[in-house]
């Protein structure tokens, strides 16, 4: 059985667990916190979370997961059946990635954990991010899914990494990055209607003191 | 045939250059100079190169490409058979992208076109790069490749970042990257004797006036 090393405030976790959920794969969560220990380490080797126990051994890096969930898992697919749609998917999956949540992910001290971000981190997140939400725009089908018709793992990316960069926009940046993007606002509303949504956010909301209290103490 | 979108002095361009030469592939080498005007942004839609053009549309992102002619296109295999070992040389490429290729790319304006980079930003390149050469340390494998005994996609990544992220060190950091990491030394010198490799320099070196000239005018 998959197990998901991690913790259920992460939203690289999520994205890795609703894959499952969608799927409807038996796993076992395993609450494992990121860092730079040699337990750790031996684990990941980025000293992050999450991770997937295979029976073949550990697997980093969220894409990566989920790519070999699809390969190897049965259930619901979260990709199309040929190559180049495929290939669609992934680039969305890494635009929304590289373009969006790490630049957004920069301003999460300011956003969420009450610590100041320097000006000039802001002012590049700010310009990074505008290109980012552009380039969704302009590649995303939202018809109503990200790529198409089918929730695919470019929804995945989408959901837990486009709400946090709204977070950030509006707290740290005072900008309204959905404001002229309905199709956008009206995916996530979508996807927040997703049953395992509803559990994803009940295990986030139950996880959420302890976490608080850990980020507060590694101040 | 394939055609690949982009300029002989980008390591990404290179990174898929390399690959449709290990496998001896017919293709195209189309100029194309990343941008945010509306005819790039129509091919690429975060303005960057390289994008590869196949018989069903374009292909943007580097790691996205490289699947992609794994995937559907015959000639050498760049990933093992087995979907564990293609998800371990997926880690190893999206490592080395995201925890060297990126943070040194905070520092090339400074390395290579005599641009100051902001102190702030080179103190988070200097410990984003010190952990990530520990992470490929860790976790890659050289022997003598990065993922094993066969040549890989995570040995395209590594030749074409490893490289640049060192002149970061040694012109902006003071660091030598390689200094306690002689299984990296010995795989890029190993590449660096690939038949194809000699071809990719000499088409960087014989582009690199006419890239220089473009960068001073865009200052």
């Amino acid at each position: 059985m998959l197990k998901l090393y991690g913790f259920p405030v992460s939203n690289y976790y999520n994205m890795v667990k609703l894959a499952l959920l969608e799927k409807a794969l038996p796993f076992e969560e395993v609450p494992f916190v990121s860092g730079q220990t040699p337990q750790v380490l031996a684990i990941s080797p980025r000293g992050k979370v999450p991770v997937l126990e295979t029976e073949h051994g550990f697997i980093s890096e969220t894409s990566v997961m989920l790519d070999y969930i699809e390969q190897t898992q049965p259930g619901k697919s979260l990709l199309p059946a040929d190559a180049f749609g495929q290939a669609k998917v992934r680039e969305l999956v890494k635009e929304i990635e590289l373009y969006i949540e790490l630049p957004a992910r920069t301003c999460y001290a300011e956003a969420f954990f009450g610590q100041a971000v320097e000006p000039l981190i802001k002012e590049r997140a700010r310009t990074e991010l505008l290109a980012g939400f552009a380039t969704l725009k302009r590649n995303g089908k939202f018809a109503p899914y990200v790529a198409g018709e089918q929730m695919t793992l470019a929804d995945l990316m989408f959901v837990f990494s486009v709400d946090l960069a709204c977070a950030v926009g509006k707290k740290v940046l005072n900008l309204d990055f959905l404001e002229d993007f309905p199709q956008a606002r009206a995916l996530l509303e979508l996807l927040g209607e997703n049953p395992h949504m509803a559990k994803i956010r009940a295990d986030k909301e139950a996880a959420m003191p302890a976490f608080l209290q850990m980020i507060s103490k590694r101040k």
